[in-house]
């Protein structure tokens, strides 16, 4: 359920790729798909010579040390959950490789590691996480999770629209990763929670994420 | 320069490895070895059956956790220096592996993981990392490498005398990696700083990092 099919201005590097990638399961969770405008944000334009592809890349690089960041502040947080905490062992340490991985491209591209403004999504979703607890916990797992299914989301519509093939490879290989992590914040919350609970909980974040999302930012970012 | 070779009362599990650790590279950096009340505090006492051996390896493992979770503040911290950020992306996942088989650890002895309120030694560092920069940054290095080297020492003395072969096994493993990371954090030191101002900050860290161990905190610790 890719949106950009409908797009046929898209430059699709790949004809066959895009019918993989539509044959992936879905992500339910998601509510409203991403916009054409964001593949049009993010591809180089006319005249403009990659910089935006770039800027997404560093953006990404940020993203992958924050998603690590995240796994490790929740083990800080909630040390005595053993299910939880041998999980997110696992993630943090696969969100630090994707982060090598990341910098590898951009030393590779010549882009110097920089700050870089982030846009207002992980702010208005931090924002929504209830601060007492249990409910803490369970927003945090929840949100997190709902990230990483969009990362998932672009990632693919990176490797499905970005015109050099080896970058469209390195997304193609990334994005079957953060899936998986969706599904684990989502078992995990499954796990300490009861189930129509977490259910309901999702419903209304992921109203909020796609919220979020539906004015494009004007700077481009993965989760712009 | 390990103190406990003259303490004729520990029990050296195989006194061919206390050669093999006393032949490897001494960190100049510590200004005094671990004393043998260390030693006697984290190994199993009689009628103790063991429990301060675990307590070690519990606060062992908060340790693990805490070293990546300081690596990686650091990148946020100061995201464009590239060549620590190479670095310490590759220490973070390795404390992160070293957090995953501690918890292996801890799962074979029936040990929960929990809270462990930490001895005043990191708290006792940190007070006297300088709030500004660039002074913040040389001294947040010069103090986690001091920490890595403290770690090696006594995971060192831990191997040395730890009654379970397994075990004992178990922490010469990781040692030789904290040495590595020390090395790491002072090379990066010195490529920020110059060299005698790393030496000069170095030495006077070290004092207090000895001091900050003169007295054995009452409760076992890897940093009691
Ligand atoms: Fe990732
Ligand atoms: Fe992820
Ligand atoms: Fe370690
Ligand atoms: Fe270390």
């Amino acid at each position: 359920m890719f949106v950009l099919r409908k797009n046929p201005k898209s430059k699709i590097q790949n004809p066959k790729l895009i019918d993989v990638l539509t044959q992936l399961p879905t992500i339910n969770a998601l509510k409203q798909p991403t916009s054409s405008a964001w593949v049009k944000q993010a591809m180089p334009a006319a005249g403009y010579a990659y910089a935006n592809l770039d800027i997404i890349l560093l953006d990404h690089s940020h993203c992958e040390r924050k998603a690590a960041g995240v796994a490790l502040n929740m083990m800080f947080r909630y040390p005595s959950n053993t299910k939880m905490v041998r999980e997110l062992t696992a993630i943090a340490r696969e969100e630090l490789e994707h982060f090598e991985l990341v910098n590898q491209w951009l030393e590779r591209r010549n882009i110097p590691l920089a700050p870089l403004p982030p846009p207002p999504y992980g702010a208005g979703l931090k924002a929504v996480v209830r601060p007492k607890e249990p409910e803490r916990f369970l927003d945090s797992l929840l949100v997190t999770g709902l990230i990483e299914a969009r990362s998932h989301e672009r990632l693919g519509l990176l490797a499905a629209h970005c015109p050099e093939p080896e970058l469209a490879k390195f997304y193609r290989g990334l994005m079957a990763s953060e899936a998986r992590h969706y599904g684990i914040y989502w078992v995990l919350a499954a796990t300490y929670f009861d189930k129509e609970i977490v259910m309901k909980r999702l419903d209304e974040l992921a109203i909020i994420e796609s919220q979020l999302l539906a004015t494009l930012h004007p700077e481009p970012r993965i989760h712009s």
